[in-house]
């Protein structure tokens, strides 16, 4: 009898793009789903792939159909589900088998799950899965991160699975403990700054040109030809050009505007900050999208103080189109960044060029852009983005264009949070001398928290007048 | 034999100080420490102050010295030593008494903790505690937090001990469980952004006006006269007037800018992430203590990138101290929304009047403009700060002068992350129709995640064209 190669569990969408996907790579995928019926469901649907699939509604079977080592995903919803799934297969699997985590986890997650395995014989990986429906049927962005040992296992078949770049995978191993689930939290919060920043220079095309979304639409379908070439820029022209049917207006003016989101962007922001690792651009788009949700309070501010200027900004389509690339870098120095200081506190290892490499296909912000990094860290660098040869001369070269979007966007008041801070960031990091010297002179002050001086070793106090009348020590 | 009105563990600087405090204000405190000699020490050196203090380095003795119902204060460093003391403390005290946790705990610490007694009959209250050494001996901003039953035992004596602003006591109940510790919180993260603004500034100054620090030192003195009249501004004035004994520099210029953060600051921009609330100023200015941080890459940095420009900013002094009053108005709006959302998830019911009351004397965010937040608040509203009539008076009058400045830090190559993230929250927040509209495109097209339509209940997908070659359904 035939055995599948590998198996999966949990038939969401999410779920059956990738088994089908498997199966559509010449490889036999076994599936299994708490409802039982969603497996036959399944496998009288796979039509051409019908040979490929296998499955059961019984836990214990699916498994006596697998390969052995097993290698077994679990895309079941984050959390305690993926626990219990857990549960139920140790007892059936074997030492050298692997258990594959493929949804959204929060790494922490993963780090627990890893080590509670650690030391049983059965192997855990959590792999963060980018590109959506499409992606996870087509060629995603695989993400890999866990026993390295037992990766083995399953490397051929989410090798195959995944998108490619230039017949390169965009599947690759970065590191253990939770390292998969850690890159894809990251991949998120630059998606969310990416995103934000075509939203705020579309605001800038709408509100300070006067610009139709039609307009808009072609000149980021032009755009998507020159630098900026990505799939965010592609599915901005195809989302601006989009006309309502009901309404034959354009799309995106009948939709609200209060977005959404699902978590990842904020975790992002969090782990940057717990490592002390500044990632401006990724809190202001979770900050965005937090503002976006509260619509009446804003509906009741512009009642407030007034709707604010339309259509008076004088800024050239070349300038925004620079200053969306300089604000891209910075974003992306800053993720790149993330991901090198919790490399280092984690024992990880993250291989920049790698994860550069295999974001450059199959997830959301893939682009030419990440080429470009992927051999910017070439040589093995984790340095900041920012100070890389090839990305110095682009930033040199589009500062200025940012600078003049941040100032139009002040003057004519329209919100560009991200843009801004990009900017504050690249003018932060490239300052030699900064002004915490005076920060540091008022913590001495009122704290005597000490401060260094330049050129001594050594924590210094100075001796500061008491403020409080007729205060004296006891 | 005379008993204790309060007992106090701890003997550190801030220990000492506040018992010292309660002292003078005519109450007799009882001290612990676990190093016996330092009780010693402190009943020797209380001076005219010696008939109010008693004390044992035997904890039971300790708690035999204490009136009852005891209260007994926790003045010891945060984390692990605060529960070890709790933990040996339990035994030795009986219903109605309260443990008084006075360090700077992590609030989640704080609800835990409460959480152990809860039930027991012991009382536990946290409470945040600012003004730093000075503060503490001659009266700080006390934020209570925790069993309310119990804060009668202890409220007397804190009142007294805390700072006054017209006679009114800096210090207050201000709900159950991790309140107290909680708006100490959010307190340093606005503490963290009014600092970082004021570098923000004096880097304008600096760099883009060439002023001395003394020429700096004179200008905040005599905004301390006007709308920005706080002790953090008459300390900046301090600072910049200072002089280097050593060198006979001004002493700013000889202290490395390179900022130390204790905690505070980030953990109150995770709470605002976590909470969901734009909290970007905080972010800002925890971000920009990072990046002060890394002075070796910040020196690499300008060396690829060039020093930036200097002294060439056209910027009047009154432009600067108004954007920094239009700025001050977005943090604190910034902060104080965090306290409400917070406030309505956990249920404390937060008096945002209160709190801005017990900030205006005592603690190191100190000032006039708190005086002025809490009359907006006086009416029970927790409606953010920038719809409240006065303020929007304020930031109507000073919005365009924080434009010109965010501008020309722009233009100027001056970094102004805090000031540019301030302007972007004011402008998203009264901008009516926002541009997420388009990120609610791109969610649908990408993760089918669906959008709102205008004047619609519900949510709806767009049919969006693949965009992978040859992909088809199964």
């Amino acid at each position: 009898m035939q055995e599948a190669d590998i198996g999966l569990i949990g038939l969401g969408v999410m779920g059956e793009n990738l088994a089908l996907n498997i199966a559509d790579n010449g490889y036999t995928v076994a599936v299994y789903n708490r409802t039982a019926g969603k497996v036959d469901a399944f496998l009288d649907n796979a039509g051409p792939l019908r040979g490929n699939v296998m499955g059961s509604g019984e836990l214990a079977a699916f498994v006596g159909m697998l390969k052995r080592p097993r290698s077994v995903i679990i895309m079941v919803q984050a959390g305690d589900p993926v626990d219990a799934v857990i549960a139920q297969l140790r007892p059936l699997l074997a030492e050298g088998d692997v258990i594959i985590d493929a949804g959204n986890a929060n790494y922490h997650d993963t780090v627990r799950r890893f080590s509670e395995l650690d030391g049983t014989g059965i192997g855990f990986l959590g792999i963060g899965v980018s590109g959506g429906e499409e992606g996870a049927r087509h060629g995603p962005s695989i993400m890999v991160g866990g026993s390295e040992a037992q990766w083995k296992n399953a490397e051929a078949v989410l090798t195959a699975i995944a998108a490619k770049f230039n017949g390169e995978s965009c599947c690759a191993y970065l590191g253990t403990g939770g390292a998969g689930h850690f890159v894809k939290t990251i991949h998120n919060g630059i998606e969310y700054a990416d995103m934000q920043m075509i939203a705020e220079i579309y605001g800038v095309m709408r509100d300070g040109l006067g610009m139709t979304p039609d307009a808009c639409a072609k000149v980021f379908a032009d755009w998507n030809k020159g630098p900026l070439d990505s799939y965010l820029i592609e599915i901005t022209g195809h989302v601006l050009a989009a006309m309502d049917e009901k309404t034959g207006q354009p799309l995106v003016d009948v939709i609200v505007d209060a977005a959404g989101q699902k978590g990842t962007g904020r975790w992002s922001a969090i782990e940057a900050l717990n490592l002390g690792v500044s990632a401006t651009t990724i809190e202001g788009a979770v900050a965005a999208r937090s503002i976006s949700a509260i619509k009446a309070e804003r509906e009741r501010g512009e009642a407030l103080y007034g709707a604010g200027m339309k259509g008076k900004a004088t800024i050239s389509l070349e300038a925004l189109e620079k200053a969306l690339l300089a604000g891209k870098i910075a974003a992306y120095a800053q993720g790149f960044a993330v991901m090198a200081k919790a490399s280092e506190e984690h024992g990880w290892n993250l291989p920049l060029d790698t994860i550069a490499k295999i974001w450059r296909a199959g997830c959301i912000i893939r682009s030419r852009f990440l080429d470009q990094i992927s051999k910017a860290f070439e040589a093995g660098s984790s340095d900041n983005l920012l100070t890389q040869p090839s990305f110095v001369s682009m930033m040199t070269e589009s500062n200025g264009a940012l600078r003049a979007v941040v100032a139009t966007c002040a003057v004519n008041e329209l919100p560009a949070p991200c843009l801004s801070s990009a900017l504050a960031y690249f003018d932060a990091y490239r300052q030699g001398r900064g002004t915490t010297n005076l920060t540091q002179g008022q913590r001495d002050f009122f704290g005597a928290h000490g401060f260094r001086r330049i050129g001594e070793e050594g924590d210094f106090h100075h001796s500061w007048p008491s403020l409080v009348e007729g205060a004296q020590q006891p």
